[in-house]
């Protein structure tokens, strides 16, 4: 019998993303965001939700553009400061000692220093209460070479990731291995 | 200077999750999900995407409401198997030997052996190209006991999560708490 938590926004994993955006001087801002995630496989898509209080929202909104910046998890802190401040009171990547560099595809700074980088047009703008959702299809997806397998795919190993858990409000990182998709649960499969 | 993967659907992390919904004639099925996320807080509301071709899709969108249900660490192979069969050919829940239990609040099935349920009225239908795009607004999240802790809030440490890797198509559980939100990026306030 499981206990009622009540209409809650609890789930796991969600993600820390740092949302970047040009403001209107061309001054670039970020925010971090747990709500978001992919949304659509063909057009690659991206979905991130911003409170419309927040800088980065209007930016967005004017410049149709965004990335996504993923932090490797020993950059938490880099991430929740994002969450803390405010664009329109200071320059955040100043202050964070974080290099904003302009996307190759889209109108939008990344970070630099940030492992991952998903380069987004904007595409849809969804109005779903407090938040408003952008959809964004991912023009293009940029990896540090450091966290590249030799291959030249993502190894999530080299980089670990930053999850946030809503209810307790702290920040995990990736844990161990339990096996490969679409293979474990073959176990279940009727022969 | 990071390297071009091209227009793909990267990002970590993202969930493995659990799709419940009634097919027409009451029968529970469920879909696995790694394109999804909490997308406001008012309403709360949760985003999960299916492709049209999944039995599951069909079933949301007649029933208007489905379940997230969210499969602690050693459940990751339930969780997989779910998207290795259709709900068309089979009936999952009992290859499974899991449960389908209805949600108290909408007409939906939940697992009752996963930790944590989160039971969601449908509120948009957004089509986003290869997978539409449900937004369900969060009723209640159920909680089984053994995940929470002395005040009866989640301890996430208690059951672990799935974490789905897009490009190695692994899957990974939590990992080491890396610090408080709205906490740890204070180093980078300017006093």
């Amino acid at each position: 019998m499981k206990t009622s938590l009540g209409a809650k926004t609890l789930a796991s994993p969600t993600p820390t993303w740092i949302v970047g955006a040009y403001d209107p001087t061309g001054k670039a801002t970020g925010a971090t965001i747990a709500w978001g995630g992919i949304c659509s496989s063909k057009p690659p898509s991206i979905a991130i939700s911003l409170r419309s209080a927040t800088y980065t929202h209007g930016c967005v909104k004017a410049t149709k553009a965004f990335s996504v910046n993923i932090p490797a998890q020993n950059q938490a802190a880099l991430a929740d400061y994002f969450g803390l401040a405010s664009g329109r009171d200071v320059d955040k990547f100043a202050a964070a000692g974080l290099t904003a560099e302009k996307c190759e595809l889209v109108n939008a700074p990344s970070i630099s220093e940030f492992p991952l980088v998903i380069e987004c047009e904007l595409l849809h703008v969804i109005e779903l209460g407090l938040h408003t959702q952008f959809v964004g299809e991912i023009k293009d997806v940029k990896a540090a070479p450091g966290i590249l397998d030799a291959e030249g795919k993502i190894d999530i190993e080299k980089m670990g990731t930053v999850i946030y858990a809503p209810g307790s409000r702290l920040y995990y990182g990736l844990g161990p291995s339990l096996g490969a998709g679409f293979s474990i649960g073959n176990a279940y499969v009727k022969k």
